[in-house]
């Protein structure tokens, strides 16, 4: 069942506590209660629909590998009842010093009369480091951020 | 400027078309005129802003390849003002028969007084097809779409 969120903030929160939790009903909470939602993870096909979304959550939950994953807020879009946020994530296997490369995360968030609730949550990999990023095409200056 | 448009599919329709002809003025007609649109290209920063979406599409335009873009719908998102496109684009050089693996794409489109524009755009890999796919994590059944 989804559990009501005052905030984009909160539902944000609990989405990141339910993966270092590996809480699937507290995953599962945070999301619209809507056939229409998405979730697009690296190296997976979309799943869309509560059913697929929870099977995907799942199987991630069940991994025996525990993950530890920090999120660094890059911009929010916020029109009315909606709220967009990017950020980047640096997801790595707990107890491990290896530092990854950190993917970039979007979360679209919608509040109705059941609260703030998850519509979309996407990754996208990040660009290589400054010095081994091909230059943008055209030759301008490339702008990190 | 800003062109008004008065669904998000034309708005989507505008934003492939701008990039089938390589038309700057085009492309930024389709963005809502504010400062927090953002854009999410492959092996690109995340560039947000007016200016630096200008300017990132400017770069892609001003490639000496051309490209010719192809697009399927998988999925719409639609809360209210806001409409959220999930995509697959295929993208190849023109004149080359080399297929390529799709990309997975996101549009954001918000209406306000101006009309419908877009907010968002990212792109995200596809996985590899299946056969290749390693199983999902927690060995349920992998379900593409």
């Amino acid at each position: 069942m989804s559990r009501i969120f005052d905030s984009a903030a909160d539902v944000e929160d609990a989405f990141y506590d339910a993966i270092d939790e590996s809480d699937l009903d507290k995953m599962m909470a945070v999301w619209a209660d809507s056939d229409d939602i998405a979730c697009l993870l690296p190296m997976q096909p979309l799943h869309n629909g509560r059913q697929a979304v929870r099977q995907l959550w799942k199987g991630v939950f069940e991994q025996a590998l525990k993950i530890d994953i920090s999120v660094n807020h890059l911009q929010w879009i916020e029109r009315g009842d909606i709220a967009i946020h990017l950020l980047e994530e640096v997801v790595r296997p707990v107890g491990s010093a290896q530092r990854q490369p950190p993917i970039y995360a979007g979360n679209v968030y919608h509040y109705d009369d059941t609260g703030w609730h998850l519509l979309l949550h996407f990754n996208s990999p990040t660009p290589p480091p400054a010095g081994v990023l091909p230059p943008l095409p055209g030759g301008q200056e490339r702008r990190n951020q």
